[in-house]
């Protein structure tokens, strides 16, 4: 009779090996022959059972597919009718004594250890393995799905607050049939539609909304921030648009102009009767705005202004509504009177008439194709001695008087200049919210994609959620968390914007400057992330995705180089520093040293250092006082630096250059201070139903940026290796927890339903 | 007489602080009264002198230009005929006594310290200030240039090698004017366009590249990754298309198929006149392939197949050159044979006729327009019990035999599976290496842009090229030295494919999937950082950095998704690690044990993790331990963790969940630790005249990725705070030094001319 396994069955000690070796991808050539000689080397086996067994793992004969189902039966027999056992060996015992018992108690212990010995060489990992053996699992990653904890609709109304109405009244515009996406890659085409768009919403009133009433508006610029962060759902080249339309060219005939101008211009360019642009940017200074070169040389006799661009350097470039629709311009240049220049001003030049001709001394070029935005119509405008009338200069800051001399209240050019642009600063204000509503976007696509989309499981196993994968957690949910972070912290920019007096005005542009670096670098990395979530659904145009990306990848350059404002920022906090700490002020020295001793008595104690309580970890006070410390440390430490440097002979330029790293690392302190108290104190005014949800969200964002900075904590020694590491296991259990609230979450931004992707709204979501 | 700075010199001691707060944007109104309150308390001046001063500080009547003027003229008189003084009240002493000696060197001492106070409470930086005032100055950022410290020509024979000619040749082709790039945003032009460049290539024989001699091609692959990697200095969808027909059609027939496969298509796929794809990924089952659902049933009587998608969710998806100019598809579908699933088999199945019309039973939709790859046709496909003859199977590894019987000489579905995509690998080669160059050509315009682009400087000296500051340097110069590395990486992985045995194939797709992924990350940070420091110019399309962005955008998902290869990887280092050192065996514990205790005597002791040494840190030894430590200790812990979480009861689909981060960082350990080595040998190897500027990117490159890693090194005490400091300033030194070499080490890349970007190319380079 012919050796099998049934009727030898002390031989099934080996099955499970055998049959793996065959049915899984794990074994080499090598593994094949250490497992020959490994049954060659067992004793209690005769010749002929070792014959047997070899034959059933010779590489030139492999076992038919018949044969290794009836295998798959011994061992799901097996498994079926005993407890889940601890490795392959012990899954060939309960083989052996399925039908009686071949093996006792005592030849398990004996062959166990060498068998043991034999997986582990094989580089088996029984526990997966066996697993996978089993038909059916329930698993926890299985079981993980979307809850509703909370109403998304009483978190949509802490979001909008008292800006629901218009909130709603454009999502209503922007979900209607005539908005709907245009899709044609013809850039004349998509210039016109935005074009469109744009007047329906002037002629609704919105691109007013912010001038006095008096010229037509509605007198409110909170409600103009609104609108714009909610068009920022739809089409991003209408948010562009409309933002150099009726905020660029807008606002500064309202901010830089007087009542003649407000009287002739605002009502016009509020109903889009006057296409307009704002022509600062050169092509030899962009960041550097104060070296621009364009000329507005003053002619006393006919009263007038001549605007000139010197060389082909000078031209303004990448001026919005500038290649086809812009009628006149808001033109930044240097006043030359009696050729004596007096620093740059603001006045309006006209390019185009009416029916769309370029003017004469007027030469336009069109930027061409760009990356994204590509319905605004951004162009090179070369000024060959234009004349304008007096009355085109914006002279709310300085005047030419009936002499022909300069007349300002702020005679220092620099200053005036910043003044002039401190009264811009709400650009950057509509641009980090319109970022944000953009990341927003992306995470309700990537994250309802998420929840639905499957791909693996466990052997045996339904196939899972692809958000129930902790890895893709880890990329979507802290940006998540930075949403809403985000959020609270521009609707405080906002307010204080607002609310702002001369006093607070520097550290309010500092603000500003900040946070819309801030956010359109949070923009970006969200996208990015959230597009490689999405796999090669989110490559697809139809999802959105590649529009959100390309359209806000130059927020991070726009409205101010983001690495630049970022060294602003830094620079105020650092001037506040030396306000309050001068290098000579032994008070403030000692009061300083004190402070930070006190920091090591009740921070950097052993205790506090290695503290990896979870009460603590997630106490909003340790938080405040870790990101406090941060801050502080690092404006200390470059007044030190820079001064040391300076004293040790360098240039104070090329000081300044080697500090740029550090500096924006103040700069990003700064901010991430700010989100968290302001975090901190929605906590406090939020309903409590909405509490539970609203703390996960904010133990995330303190504890991600934590990790973000632990290098640093740990180079200090405010954190110890076992607190870091504990702070990772948490970061990871917030993004376990958050997952569950991560729908209702995104539902909460209620974004339009036309404004998110097929992939998650038709009805047949993965396909 | 009234009073002025002239005829009253002493108290010009204010004079500069008077002149700044005016000129300079730095006082605030209650700045100013703290100033007159200085004022005030001033013993020394009499009531008029101090009147005199108030009035110069009043808000209310600024000092008019002219005074301005005047009051510079002063400083700069001070200025010229003195040292830079160290204060603006040592500048005002120097003001005062330049006619006559009015403050002698008692009174100076007696007013400095409150003067000093006074500065220091307005938050002035006196020196920042005083350097400002100073005319020309000449500074190190200022001086530092491009030098040519090697021959670019050399290092691009070194980067080359023995693969020049065929180099050479390709970028002769796209450096002609029927390779000018399509500057239509109509994707069926663009994609007629992309076809056309295609069969140029295949005309003068470089579809057929790989394919054997016989078979009219040239034998030779190594060459065919080299006209991959050099294709992508030009079009992205060209290479895709060019990787789609010849890569992925055709070596499916290839390595899929057998001799009368190849006798029948190959030399027709390598002419491109059997346009065709590769029919693999399906709606719901992308990373998963294993469980696509598409069948292909066997009929014997008629020995055909009938290949059917079974649900919409079932259909193949994202198919290159499916949408238009596809005739044939490799597909990949369960074998059915009576009711029996024998798994994942190919087969070719003819979708068009040469026509371009669809066969009936097939049936295809067009995947629209994408983020990128728009030159690319990609195609859903749905076959309705579409039938195939017999030799359709491409049945290197598995037949149906005559008696209609499955055979193979792999039984395992899993392991053939696995075997069948193992050939496949070669893609994973390609699509790095044309990461690399996307990467090599962003850089090469970012590098040339930044070194020619001038904005800021020091107040009185010239603009700056912006590659001078330090924080441009350490955005791009990092990605230099990855770009070298990864060069050095990918010859070596070509090169270990190209010599692969049966024995290190499983290693090698590792290697294979972690560089792709590792490359394709690594792309797609490049470009980013290269399109942010080009700008405004950085987003237009002329400019290239959209294309190269958006087309390398999908790398990171097609070929296999990062996040999921990089799972691959570390499980491949997982499984080594098991099998020199499995659970039970004593002698390697012991033996690993002892290694690590090692490593706490030789490099953990106290003065190795806080040896701050140029000298240390620069060695290639330190380098390499601390590599191999960290994949060590990763992969260690890794173990340790997973039996942790399984002893704990933890299922071990959900333990490995847990793991997945973790197992990240296990895959990015070890492909650091091989780039690192690979460079390590280069140096070794390199022209003595090239190994100094090699050594620096090298230098760099270890630097670079110490400090990525340095939380893991602090948390674990393989370095200490000193010593992760001391790598950052080495860091900021050696990109500031390689800031000189830039310019040349991107000219080695020897990138044709037509594929940089018109902001480097033209002579009116910044314009």
């Amino acid at each position: 009779m012919n050796i099998t396994f049934l009727n030898d069955p002390k031989l099934s000690i080996l099955l499970p090996v055998i049959y793996l070796a065959w049915q899984d991808d794990i074994l080499t050539k090598d593994e094949f022959k250490a497992l020959n000689n490994f049954i060659n080397n067992q004793d209690s086996f005769t010749k002929a059972e070792k014959e047997f067994l070899k034959s059933k793992i010779d590489l030139n004969t492999p076992p038919g597919r018949s044969e290794l189902f009836h295998w798959k039966d011994l061992i799901n027999r097996a498994l079926k009718n005993n407890k889940k056992p601890g490795s392959l060996t012990q899954l060939g015992f309960l083989i052996a004594n399925a039908d009686r018992q071949v093996y006792t108690k005592e030849d398990i212990q004996k062959f166990e250890s060498s068998f043991a010995q034999l997986e582990s060489d094989l580089g088996i990992m029984s526990q997966e393995v066996i697993s996978g053996l089993c038909e059916t699992r329930d698993t926890i990653t299985n079981k993980h799905e979307t809850v509703e904890s909370f109403s998304a609709q009483k978190m949509t109304a802490l979001l909008d607050g008292d800006q629901a109405p218009v909130i709603n009244r454009i999502k209503g515009i922007i979900n209607s049939p005539e908005f709907a996406f245009e899709t044609s890659t013809d850039t004349a085409v998509y210039r016109e539609k935005v074009l469109e768009w744009c007047k329906i919403l002037a002629k609704e009133g919105y691109g007013s909304y912010a001038y006095p009433k008096k010229y037509g508006g509605s007198g409110d610029i909170e409600g103009y921030f609104t609108i714009m962060e909610t068009l920022s759902y739809h089409d991003l080249s209408l948010v562009i648009k409309f933002g150099v339309q009726f905020g660029l060219w807008g606002m500064s005939v309202m901010f830089l102009g007087t009542e003649k101008h407000f009287k002739k211009y605002l009502n016009d360019i509020g109903k889009l009767e006057i296409p307009g642009g704002f022509a600062m940017t050169e092509t030899h200074h962009g960041s550097n705005v104060k070296g621009i070169q364009t000329t507005a040389t003053y002619n006393h006799e006919t009263r007038s202004f001549t605007i000139t661009t010197p060389t082909e350097y000078d031209r303004k470039e990448y001026i919005g509504n500038a290649a086809v629709h812009g009628e006149m311009v808001t033109v930044f240049a240097k006043l030359i009177i009696d050729d004596h220049d007096y620093g740059v001003n603001a006045f309006i030049v006209p390019i185009r008439d009416k029916e769309r001709n370029v003017l004469n001394g007027v030469r336009i070029k069109d930027c061409g194709h760009k990356m994204g935005l590509n319905g605004v119509d951004n162009g090179i405008i070369y000024f060959d001695n234009v004349e304008i009338p007096y009355d085109n200069m914006l002279d709310r800051f300085a005047q030419v008087n009936e002499k022909g001399e300069f007349v300002t209240s702020i005679p220092s050019d620099n200053r005036r200049f910043f003044t002039m642009l401190g009264t811009l600063v709400g650009g950057r204000i509509g641009i980090p919210r319109s970022a944000l509503a953009a990341a927003k976007t992306g995470l309700a696509i990537a994250i309802k994609y998420g929840d639905n989309r499957r791909q693996f499981g466990p052997d045996g196993g339904f196939e899972v959620p692809i958000l129930n994968y902790r890895m893709h957690q880890q990329r979507l949910m802290p940006y998540l968390a930075n949403a809403y972070a985000m959020h609270f912290g521009l609707q405080y920019l906002t307010q204080r914007f607002l609310n702002r007096t001369e006093y607070d005005m520097q550290e309010i542009e500092a603000l500003a400057a900040g946070m819309k670096s801030y956010s359109s670098w949070n923009t970006r990395d969200t996208l990015q992330e959230c597009r490689e979530a999405c796999g090669g659904k989110g490559y697809l145009s139809e999802n959105r995705l590649d529009d959100l990306k390309n359209d806000t990848e130059i927020y991070t350059t726009f409205e101010g180089d983001n690495t630049v404002l970022m060294q602003l920022v830094a620079k105020n906090r650092l001037g506040e520093f030396r306000k309050q700490f001068g290098e000579m002020n032994i008070a403030t020295i000692f009061s300083y040293v004190l402070d930070q001793a006190k920091t090591a008595v009740t921070e950097k104690n052993p205790f506090a250092t290695r503290n990896t309580d979870d009460k603590h970890l997630k106490d909003a006070e340790f938080h405040l006082h870790a990101f406090k410390y941060r801050e502080k440390e690092l404006v200390g430490s470059a007044a030190r630096r820079f001064k040391k440097l300076v004293d040790d002979g360098l240039d104070t330029f090329d000081a300044a250059n080697i500090m740029h790293p550090h500096m924006l690392q103040i700069a990003y302190a700064y901010l991430d201070r700010v989100f968290l108290e302001q975090f901190q104190q929605q906590l406090e005014k939020a309903d409590e139903s909405l509490k539970e949800v609203l703390t996960r969200l904010y133990n995330l964002f303190a504890v991600n940026k934590l990790l973000e900075n632990k290098s640093w904590y740990l180079e200090q020694g405010y954190m110890e290796g076992s607190k870091t590491k504990a702070l990772r296991k948490l970061f990871s259990q917030l993004c376990w927890e958050i997952r569950r609230d991560a729908v209702p979450l995104v539902d909460a931004f209620n974004i339009p339903e036309n404004c998110l992707a097929p992939i998650v709204t038709t009805k047949s979501k993965e396909a």
